[in-house]
């Protein structure tokens, strides 16, 4: 079975595994787990942030960064179909209280003039402010698209001249890196805060991390521990990360290509894939999920009549090829 | 001093003081305040809805209402600029815990095909689902925009398709009513939950009303409860309500002449000005702002280079000739 | 029909409601309202505080008070049977986010010692600390309980003396103050923030004020727009609650008297009914309250066998003889 | 250093890291990794329950159980220094919005008078209702007291009565299980809801699971994706609970010895330390936690004058002879 449903179902190899059963471990709760406390620092400064904390998962770092930049009574601007709005069960909304407006780009862009358009400066008490804007790179569901550097950092620029910080949801910021070749600190350079997951194609079991500034992560740990996310000998998970880091970012590129293969083969322009997520329209997408299953590819329904595919470390070259071979005959 | 900053600075009128004085009370948190059980069907009854309960404002009647269809983990659309996302505090997700995305539109109209595509199916349980529109009607800050009744038909036509609900957020709806002569039953008919103020252009000092079903309406009644909005003798400021239903709806077809003399003197079309709200771009608002002022006409900033004007029940003819003289001379 | 229910029943006098219809008013989100100003003014005078804000109802003024106090992942100590916690559908903890946590007194008093070994001191940031007692003066839950001067000056003292604040719910805090000619200042003094009614004993329609700092009551008034409670032209409730201050808090000798009249009659020692609220013990509360209902007694039902009673201004000397008659009669 | 701050210090043992490096895995947010789904049905079984849910806390555990059990506007009751009131960053009101009430019992033991003197049975939709007791079995703060049975019975029986529920927090069950010889269904039987964490005493690095009804743990899955508690490949962290399960349960008798051997040496009645924690007042907490920490003990301080200490796993018989022997000489 080629399982092409998301990348958050890589699954740890032995030498992750290795690596995990003989991590160095400590109560994280007491801030005393090692092999914690460096993957924190690692990863913020991979990305030029002064602080990092891990968390069980990518929607609970975002949660602990929006609630860093915005309060209840504010209001953070994202786009339309941004993870933190459509997939997080609404926890802005039911766990921090604040507000959100989106913008609608068909590409999942960042839309600077329709931001500079909605943004609501501080007009007084009684009026909801914006606080921050949110940009998901890749933007998962705009087909993993990427967004250019050159717009992070007009966001950037012009966030800095209105006084509001810049969220990034960089749950597959390691896909946009590789494809572009955008140095990791470039991407932090744009962000007050961000949010970064080691547990889908980076192929750690389980794990993400919020960065931000020093006073901003110590927040986020109180936060987190309320949230019942203040686990205790983390290290065993941080090792994972350790080793996704170590051996699974460069790999993506394969990935990519797969991806391209794969999409090529059910009649998608390659070049409208920029990393390891395919959309495809097609008649009817319970049908087709079901026929690609009944022959070893699973796919994932997104709507009445369109599928999504995912590659990632668990799905080789060859059975991209695979796969390519079998939808492109079921696509026919 | 000829106050346009807002319509909400309506003051009582003799006659509706003498109603209020006689008013006859009980205790409405028991349900016995007959002055007020009369006005919550009389306004229910006006719109075709089953019930209405009183409210201290229109904002927590749009709290009630948006609560009534939208639960935490549950999304309501709406335009960028909508009071329910700008001008309560972030009352929605802050108390209620909801998640709420927008549309942009310019002049703050129901974008249909956009609203379509935003639209978020039930998914499964992980997924923030949409089940509420909500409508401004007139649109406070799209210059008192008036929204096509066909428009609105449309919407309804499609969330009842997809089954969804739909809000009208009717702060103003008499002002679209008398604008476009639509009767008020046919806005009635087109949501799910309304709220409608007594408090701004009917000049009542106090009061808004949230419409729906009777088991929304009785449901918030005890949310109501808990914001604690939940008064007492509310018969004598009912009465207040009864005497503006009964004397102050058709009368704000003035309140529109007025305003589109005024924007023709500022130069504003009045085509564009479809009831009582006026908005100017000015070189720079706080200085025509403080020039109106010292020559007695008072304006609001709602930019840095613009201004906004209403007209109201204790807004001459008279007085608008005379803003309309000081305004025109003072903008040349 | 002699109505015992509750003080909230009262309804306005002639002369309240002439105050009413005469009242001056402006726009008080502005903060333009003069009467509902003076009274803010008047109110926190009376008590020695800094500042007042009006609300349209006590649990209002208390979850604003409160949450001036208490942040999320901090609490609130308080007696079990508290409005705070039992009478405003769980306010503090689903509108603030607080945690409460409640001594229990069979007379609703201030347990000092008990408050003392529950007191949770700040022990870092995992754990919930305790930043304000509340207290309830007089306590309704408790049989209009009057709270003694020296409880309250003694947890003043040692709240001081741990740095934690105090609330005053004064709801009843006049019935307090007429049965034992304690200055109102002197409750002020023992309180970082107060919640006082005007709508109870007091006679006015609708209407509470939160008490404290300047600070505090700013803030307050940014929370109360986001809870709906930011009112327009309140002077016409204002001006109800200065006629009450004027000509209602000494008369209220007159309710003690009338409650004790009717205790008697009913068989409770009158030494136990320190203000306006009775509590019967009864063989079967339903069945005593439609038997006194069906002779023009209203009562209301607080327990399966237990029966509660207020006297209020609406109940004048003859209107307690004969009720006292009646039960005296009912309950043989 | 022999480390007795925490029972949540313990470290996953060599035996315990190979079963998590050979642990069968899938995407547990896909319902499909195997050993946790099991780890899930095992413990369930274990104490009688329908089904579990594995969280990454303790907190979040409770968070989810009592969630399930109590509503907006609706109360728990329980003792005054029970975890979920102290220790969990007041979740229960921040996240969830409940209400909480206790009662103050010296010993942390269940006092049903109390309770049902406090309970709120339903007085219609104004008033807080009770719908649930939490317990806590063995009481972290109350020194590890253990709740018998026949208390819990009691409990069970009146909840059953009245129609409320009981939740369980069980963080520490398996002490009182192994101190008491109390079969675990025995305590599934008193509870509709319970939280277990594997990461104490149990050794496990991560990990807890909330039991309940199947309609209760599908509702809590949902409401753990939103807190972010939905991770993946979870079967490496099941597999060390599966571990701990298999070998760490019994070998508890050993930790209670080692605690009563301690508390001995610290002049405190063995007799009144149940289980594996230990307080101790002293002259100077700090004095004496700086103290024994240069000597080589760790021990926590839980007030001016009060030390607490836990052994466990990873405390041996030497270990504790060790650190009686310097906390005997330290305290004389």
């Amino acid at each position: 079975m080629i399982d092409l449903r998301s990348d958050t179902l890589t699954k740890p190899s032995r030498g992750m595994r290795a690596a995990m059963a003989d991590a160095e471990v400590g109560d994280d709760v007491y801030g005393e787990d090692p092999t914690v406390t460096a993957l924190e620092a690692r990863v913020a400064a991979m990305f030029g942030k002064e602080a990092a904390v891990f968390t069980p998962t990518g929607s609970m770092a975002n949660v602990l960064a929006v609630g860093a930049l915005v309060a209840p009574g504010q209001e953070v601007l994202c786009e339309s179909r941004a993870h933190i709005v459509r997939a997080e069960l609404g926890a802005h909304g039911a766990l921090t209280g604040i507000t959100s407006r989106t913008w609608v780009h068909p590409d999942g862009q960042v839309d600077l003039p329709t931001i500079r358009e909605m943004y609501a400066p501080d007009m007084g008490m009684y009026f909801v402010r914006t606080t921050a804007v949110s940009v998901e790179n890749t933007h998962n569901f705009a087909g993993g698209a990427v967004l250019p550097l050159a717009d992070l950092k007009a966001l950037r620029a012009w966030a800095d001249e209105v006084g509001i910080a810049v969220h990034l949801d960089g749950a597959r910021i390691w896909n946009a890196h590789v494809a572009t070749g955008t140095p990791l600190v470039e991407y932090g350079a744009i962000a007050d805060t961000m949010a970064v997951c080691l547990s889908k194609g980076l192929g750690a079991p389980i794990g993400s991390l919020m960065l931000g500034t020093t006073e901003a992560v110590a927040a986020a740990r109180v936060r987190r521990k309320r949230l019942g996310g203040g686990m205790r000998q983390v290290g065993v998970l941080a090792a994972a990360g350790h080793y996704a880091l170590d051996n699974n970012i460069d790999r993506m590129t394969e990935d990519h290509a797969n991806a391209r293969l794969i999409a090529e083969a059910c009649g998608v322009d390659p070049a409208s894939v920029p990393t390891n997520i395919v959309v495809v329209d097609v008649p009817s997408a319970p049908e087709v999920v079901a026929a690609a299953a009944e022959q070893g590819v699973k796919l994932g329904a997104v709507g009445p009549r369109r599928v999504r595919l995912l590659t990632h470390l668990d799905v080789t070259h060859d059975d991209a090829v695979n796969a390519a071979e079998i939808l492109a005959r079921l696509l026919r």
